[in-house]
C-alpha cells in the first residue's frame, strides 16, 4: 500500500513552489507531485515537469502553451493553459493536498475551487484569507477541508496548537522582523529606493512579500490571516517586533502559558510541515544553535511610522469587504512602487484613501469581492496616474 | 456526575504543596483533596485539613500524632502517623492523582507505592526519577500510570510534546537560570555563605532546591529526570543558561523545528497543568509581557566551575546506581552546607569522592538502591566528620 500524498503545487516556479519541490525531492517516499502550475515561467515549469513527471501541468500565460506542449510532447503529461484550467486541475480526483503558492488575489479562485472539491489546502497564498476569509473558512468547514498554514508565523502557531485544540486561546503573538527599515522615521522612509526595500535582513522571499515586509503590511495581512485561520477576535492578536526572526510566533492559552515555535529563518520547514502534517519528516536543514543567537530581542512595532500595519488592523475592525479593499490597493501600490512610479510612503496613502472611498459591503458574496477588488484597483490606478 | 479529580498531596506544607492547595482553592469544581501528608509541620497541616476536609491526613513525625489527632478530633478526617502510613494512604481507592512533593530520596517509597496502586503521578519529587528512574518508569509502564512532571522545565517539555508523541525527539534543551553565582569563578565560590546561596534571582523555592540551583546540581538532577521521563539518551539533552527564566525549556524535533514553553517564573502554572492535564484551566496568574522582558539571553553553562552539573552527566553516563550515589551524597552535602559544617565547594568534592568509592551496581533492584543510598550517606557523613 502506498502512503504517498498526492500533491498539486500552484505557483511551482515561485519562491515557495521551488522550495516545496526541494522538500518533495528529498522525500520521494512521502510525496508524489501530480499537478504543477506556473504563471509565465515556462522554461522552469518544463524542467520541473520532466523531473517530477506530474499527471498535468498548467501555464497561466496561454501565449506560451504551444511552447510548453512541444517541450513535453514526449512525456506522458497533460498540458493545459489559462486560469480556468488551474481551477479545473486542482479538482482531479487523485489529489490529496493542494499547495496554493500563487501570489496575491490571483490565488483566490483556484483555492476556492480546490476547497469545493474537498481537497486539503497548504496555504501559502495569505491573500485568500485576507480578501475573503469568512467565505473561505466557512466553505472549508462545510467541505471538511483542513487548511494548513505555510506562512512561518501561522505555521508556528499551528505547531503550538497541536494537542491543544480543546484548550481556548487567550491570545496569539505574531513576531515581525521589522524589515529593512526598522527604527527609521517617516522622513527616511519618504526617500527609500526599491533596491533598499528589496533587501530583507532575514528572509529570502519574492518581491511582493519583501516590499510588504518593509512597509509592515505583510504583518498586517498576517494579522487578518490569523484572525480567520484561528477564529480569533482582533483584540486577541498582538504583534511584536523580533529582529532576529528566530521565534516565529507564540500562543498564549487561558492558563497564561505561552508556547512558541523557533528555528532558523528557512521557509522549507513550514512548507515541509504543511505537506507532512501530522508527521514531522527528518531532514538536513541547518539547526538552530543558541550560541549563534545568544540574544533575542523584542520590541513594540511603530504603528505610527509604519502605517500599513495600523491600516490592516483598521480594516479588520471594519470587517465586510474592507480587507479586500486593503489588499487590492496594496497590490496596486506595491506594483507601482516596484515600477518606480510612486514613493514608499505613497503605499499607505493610497490604501487609506481606498479604504475611505470604496463602497463598503457588510456581508460580501464572492461576486461582491470580485467587484470590490476590481473597483479598488481601478480607483488606485487612477490615483497613481493623476 | 462529578468530574472532580480526587487528589492526594504528599508534602502539603512545603513550597509545592502550599502552592498546589492555592490552585485547588481557586478551582473547587475541578479538584477534591482526599489526602494530605506532611513531615513535621503539624500546625499548618491542621489548618489545611480543616479548610479542605480531606478523607485522611498523615504526619510523618509520629511524635506529633496525638497533637494532630486532638486538633482534628471533631472533623470527619482519618489521622495517621509515620512513613508507612503515607505509603498506605496513597493507595486509597478513590484517589485519581498523587502529587508527590516530598523533598529528596524520602519521596521514593511513597511514589512507588502510588504507582503500584495504579495512581497517576504529578511528580514534583525529581529525586524519585534520579535515584531509581529505570525502576519507576518500567513500573509505571506496567501499571499504565502516567507521570506528569511538575518541575517547570519538564512541564515545559511535556507541554511542547502535546500532540507530538508520535514525532521523534531530536533533542531537548533544558534552560537554567544560572543561579545566584552565574559568572563567578571557583575562587569566589569557595567563600560564599549560606545566606548568599539561598538568594535565588528568579524562583521562590525550598532551601534544598535553592542550594541545588546555586551549585547547578538542580540542573544536573533535572537532566537525569528528563532522561527517564522522556526516554532520551544523554547526548540528546542540552543545558543552556537563560538568566531571565522566561523560556522554561525547549524540544527539537527531527525536522529541526523547536518548540518552547514560556511564562513568568511561577511554579503555580506547572503545578496547575500537572493537576489539570490535558485541560488548561483559566486563572488570574500575572501574564508575561515582552515589554517587561525585551531581551532574552542564552549562554553555555560553565561546567568547569559548576562541577555538580558535570558530575550529574557523568553519573548518567555511568548508569546503574551512580545517580543514586550522586543524589545521596548531594543531599548529605547540602544539609551539611546549610548547617555551616562545610563550604560551598565541598559539595562537589564530596559527591565526586562518593561516585569513585561507592560500590557500583549495574542493574540495581529496589533493595540495591536502598543499600546504595544508606552506604553513600554513611560514607559522606564520615568524610564531613573527618
Amino acid at each position: 500500500m502506498s502512503t504517498k500524498k498526492n500533491i498539486a503545487i500552484l505557483g511551482s516556479t515561485g519562491s515557495i513552489g521551488t522550495q516545496a519541490l526541494e522538500v518533495v525531492r528529498a522525500n520521494p517516499d512521502s510525496f508524489s507531485v501530480e499537478v504543477l502550475t506556473a504563471g509565465k515561467n515556462a522554461e522552469l515549469l518544463i524542467a520541473q515537469a520532466l523531473e517530477f513527471m506530474p499527471d498535468a501541468v498548467v501555464i497561466e500565460d496561454e501565449g506560451q502553451l504551444s511552447f510548453l506542449k512541444n517541450a513535453l510532447s514526449k512525456a506522458a503529461i497533460k498540458v493545459y493553459g489559462g486560469r480556468q484550467a488551474i481551477e479545473q486541475v486542482v479538482q482531479m480526483e487523485k489529489i490529496d493536498l493542494v499547495l496554493t503558492a500563487i501570489v496575491g488575489y490571483a490565488g483566490l479562485a483556484s483555492t476556492l475551487s480546490a476547497i469545493r472539491a474537498g481537497k486539503n489546502i497548504a496555504l501559502a497564498n495569505k491573500e485568500t484569507l485576507v480578501v475573503a476569509g469568512g467565505l473561505v473558512t466557512s466553505l472549508a468547514l462545510e467541505k471538511g477541508v483542513n487548511i494548513y498554514p505555510v506562512d512561518s508565523e501561522h505555521s508556528a502557531i499551528f505547531q503550538c496548537l497541536a494537542g491543544e485544540f480543546h484548550n481556548p486561546i487567550e491570545k496569539i503573538i505574531l513576531t515581525a522582523s521589522g524589515g529593512p527599515f526598522r527604527g527609521k522615521d517617516a522622513g527616511f522612509l519618504a526617500g527609500v529606493s526599491k533596491a533598499q526595500a528589496l533587501k530583507h535582513p532575514n528572509w529570502d522571499m519574492g518581491a511582493k512579500i519583501t516590499i510588504d515586509s518593509a512597509t509592515l503590511m505583510n504583518k498586517g495581512l498576517e494579522v487578518i490571516e490569523a484572525r480567520w485561520l484561528f477564529q480569533l477576535k482582533p483584540a486577541q492578536i498582538d504583534v511584536v517586533v523580533h529582529p532576529q526572526s528566530i521565534v516565529h510566533s507564540l500562543v498564549q492559552f487561558r492558563d497564561g502559558s505561552l508556547k512558541a515555535q523557533l528555528g532558523l529563518p528557512d521557509m522549507k520547514l513550514p512548507i515541509q510541515y504543511a505537506l507532512s502534517y501530522p508527521q514531522r519528516l527528518s531532514n538536513s536543514f541547518r539547526r538552530f544553535d543558541f550560541t549563534e543567537f545568544p540574544h533575542l530581542s523584542f520590541e513594540k512595532p511603530d504603528r505610527k511610522t509604519f502605517r500599513c500595519l495600523d491600516l490592516a488592523f483598521r480594516a479588520l475592525e471594519k470587517g465586510g469587504n474592507a480587507a479586500c479593499i486593503l489588499n487590492a490597493a496594496n497590490e496596486v501600490a506595491v506594483e507601482a512602487f516596484l515600477q518606480d512610479r510612486i514613493g514608499f510612503l505613497k503605499i499607505p496613502d493610497l490604501i487609506e484613501e481606498a479604504l475611505e472611498k470604496i463602497h463598503p459591503v457588510a456581508s460580501p458574496s464572492y461576486e461582491d469581492y470580485v467587484n470590490t477588488d476590481r473597483e479598488t484597483r481601478k480607483f488606485a490606478d487612477e490615483l497613481i496616474n493623476l
